[in-house]
């Protein structure tokens, strides 16, 4: 998948104006923070007044919301269809583990934001972005207990697993550099690979097939 | 340990007035971002008058440093003591992730902080702040490949590896929230035993002694 397929989808239901707004309010609210970048400052980055900002009936409240959401529902989308293509519990967390962390590597401008202004979110908007965000992580959490359940993974605190797993995946954002010594599907072979033997499971059963 | 003589340790070499504007700094700067927050807002905060602030010879860059100059050594600090106290690979690598671990939890808003602004500091404060951020990197490397030749972890990628246990550990600031079910030292304890188990130690010898 190129990257520009990957950000038609991800923008999808946004047209051309709203998501030229949308690329513009987060490449500032990636440089000065949500509190730090003004609407105007978006506006102009976008090459567009702020009245017609207004005309796409956007606040900036609006635009953080509307670039978590589809952050959010992009990243989940990607773990569902790694999922699907998986039957066994090794497989279905490698490739799990595989797509979530390369998704943050690829999209860590946009990752990033979306993490880091969670508490930027007006109380209507968290409580949406809250539910999606736990619909991601009780997918890891049933990988996991159905992996443990069927004796290919050891562990006691399967919730505990789960949360050093979304974090691992999620921190990608943080420390990712594009052009750097590792690419987003390097990111994620390694990743996968490091959750499977964290999760208990053998090194020979865990080793990819191709 | 309390959390009042950890604080002491973090701001040591900054008096009393210098130490409560390093502190309303870092609040401002945690609300509001970097470039959110302005240096009226911070002498507010501290209850001083911006000329005070200035008196200080601390200008909003100055402060980021101070801040982030703080947080770096103090946790560089914590993890050469937790290295001091063992001998053994498993045990070291142990007592490092646990500590690293429990800092980054108790420290949830100072982490957070430094790892988010680490693009706003200006570009000889950032060199600075690099060489901090290779010495705890190299520290970890240097134990994960010490454990490795000893033959107690098995991983091919060293590097690799301590990439991923770092940012587990940076990222417990990330979303870390005092008073949930998880304490310092719990989620300390945690991340050691995944860590251990992900760097291809068996159970039977990751178990803790005590």
């Amino acid at each position: 998948m190129t990257v520009s397929t990957a950000d038609d989808e991800l923008w999808a239901g946004a047209g051309p104006g709203s998501r030229r707004l949308l690329q513009a309010a987060l490449a500032a609210f990636a440089a000065r923070g949500y509190h730090g970048a003004s609407t105007r400052d978006i506006a102009a980055a976008a090459g567009m007044s702020p009245a017609a900002v207004y005309a796409h009936h956007r606040t900036k409240a609006g635009l953080l919301f509307a670039i978590s959401e589809a952050g959010h529902r992009h990243s989940l989308t990607v773990c569902e269809r790694a999922l699907a293509e998986e039957t066994t519990p090794v497989a279905r967390i490698r490739a799990l583990v595989h797509d979530f962390t390369a998704w943050h590597a690829r999209h860590h401008q946009l990752a990033r934001v979306v993490q880091y202004e969670l508490d930027a979110l007006l109380p209507e908007h968290r409580n949406r972005i809250t539910e999606l965000r736990h619909r991601t992580e009780r997918l890891f959490r049933h990988e996991i207990l159905a992996g443990v359940e069927a004796g290919d993974f050891r562990t006691d605190d399967v919730d505990g697993a789960a949360l050093a797993v979304l974090s691992l995946g999620i921190d990608v954002s943080r420390w990712y550099v594009p052009g750097g010594p590792r690419t987003p599907v390097g990111v994620g072979r390694l990743y996968a690979g490091l959750v499977l033997t964290m999760l208990g499971t053998s090194h020979a059963s865990a080793a990819p097939a191709g």
